[in-house]
């Protein structure tokens, strides 16, 4: 496979309200089905039990807000290209993102066997996703042990994550907060290969990426400019380029294990080949 | 049940290395369980399954580390009494905690089905725990889809305050952060009655509250004054006293919802008489 092709394969030029007619649901869920089988080794009893599943595909516009108790009320994601935060307002308007969920990825996974509070989702880009009624996943978990092992695997997925962006809301300096979190979505992204740089496309403003770090946007502004001054990365509209992965990571002190809890993903790619 | 009663029932006075010996697994183990089945329900197949399981009664003194690759590995636990935190250390030593754990709550959860990473953990007391094979916790719940339930639901409600911490860190000022962990941690600590006030054991010291928020220590202890010039917390030793829990809460912005997924164990207590 060439980079170009690849590179257009793991940064999906995200999809046109139009496309979304073009998309069929059946061929979907299989492809889903097919990579998390990837992934996990399914057998093949648990791949029909994931294919018999009811499944909505759904098409949200860019920049809408969505609710955990209204739009997403006992429905589970999985998005298949776009982008969407998850987000809380304090009581004075200010925003915090808690979470990002990039394609492949369950979205309001937390409210499978609980009520997980009320959460506002943001569609940060047009997005199309899979969209399965919670009590439907609750029961393949009950009833497949293969698929509890799969969600909570991808649970414990997120919550590390949530540990993760505690550490760095914490402890880091902008200029490192902004770091970790462009080479964790670089990664999420799916944009890293074999090669030592990376570019891929970032469909957030400074402001998303402020209310992501808690720092305010000038200081986001200040230390997105640090970086591209010691040439660690470079923007180009909604693109970025980072030249070496490995010398960012160094300067940011960014660690990938936390993204790669089932050690597959990762494999063969620059991170695995350097000795972090 | 007198006030003064329900204060040393909920508010252990933590007990010394000696009463190590006085403390019965097997008893313990059917408290416990009996807990769980107070607030979940359980049926008595599912209590035996889990008193079936072989068990450990640990003693950690207070003020260790312990790692969740080494005297962790392949267990959770089951605080019985005392306090236990989740940190990490950056590269240049700074240390920022994650996670705190409770009595009656299970710590290393998030290994249950996944490679968690590594952790350091801190026991802030001497703690008693009941420890549990990992892989025996997996199989309750692969073969009791009760405990697969419970399990869930705990993680769920780990993963909620990770969420909320992220909020804590990255919007609110130094005197509301301090203000709700303390608020989190007299509702976590059992603390909270039907009265308006309260007064709980905080066994951390003040640099444990500022690597918690991600202040410095003087900016903790900024706070602190702060909240203590407007009367809105007394702090003598190691004991915090609330006047009017109402108030701070109003005050600090704090919101206990997140604290309280399954809707019972904040039944009857002041936060549901007012209306927040």
């Amino acid at each position: 496979m060439s980079v170009f092709f690849k590179f257009l394969e793991n940064n999906t030029v995200h999809r046109r309200e139009n496309d979304y007619q073009l998309v069929d649901p059946v061929k979907e869920h299989k492809i889903i089905c097919e990579k998390i089988s990837n992934r996990f080794s399914l057998s093949n009893k648990s791949k029909y039990a994931f294919e018999s599943l009811n499944v909505d595909l759904i098409f949200f516009r860019a920049n809408k807000n969505l609710s955990t108790r209204k739009e997403l009320n006992r429905k589970c994601l999985i998005i298949i290209d776009g982008l969407i935060s998850k987000f809380r307002l304090s009581r004075d308007g200010k925003r915090h993102i808690t979470s990002f969920y990039f394609p492949n990825e369950f979205v309001n996974l937390s409210s499978l066997f609980s009520d997980s509070g009320e959460y506002e989702l943001h569609t940060h880009t047009n997005c199309i996703a899979l969209s399965f009624q919670t009590s439907e996943l609750a029961t393949l978990a009950k009833s497949c042990p293969e698929w509890a092992h799969i969600l909570w695997q991808e649970f414990a997925q997120e919550f590390a994550i949530a540990q993760e962006w505690l550490i760095n809301l914490g402890q880091r300096t902008g200029v490192e907060q902004i770091g970790n979190l462009l080479l964790e979505i670089a990664i999420r992204s799916k944009a890293i290969t074999d090669a030592r740089n990376v570019e891929f496309r970032l469909p957030l403003t400074q402001i998303d990426l402020a209310d992501t770090v808690g720092l305010s946007p000038v200081h986001t502004n200040r230390s997105l400019k640090i970086l591209k001054s010691m040439s660690m990365l470079e923007i180009s509209g909604r693109r970025v380029f980072i030249e070496d992965i490995h010398k960012l990571s160094n300067y940011v002190g960014f660690d990938p294990n936390y993204l790669d809890l089932n050690h597959k993903t990762l494999n063969n790619n620059i991170f695995l080949c350097r000795n972090f």
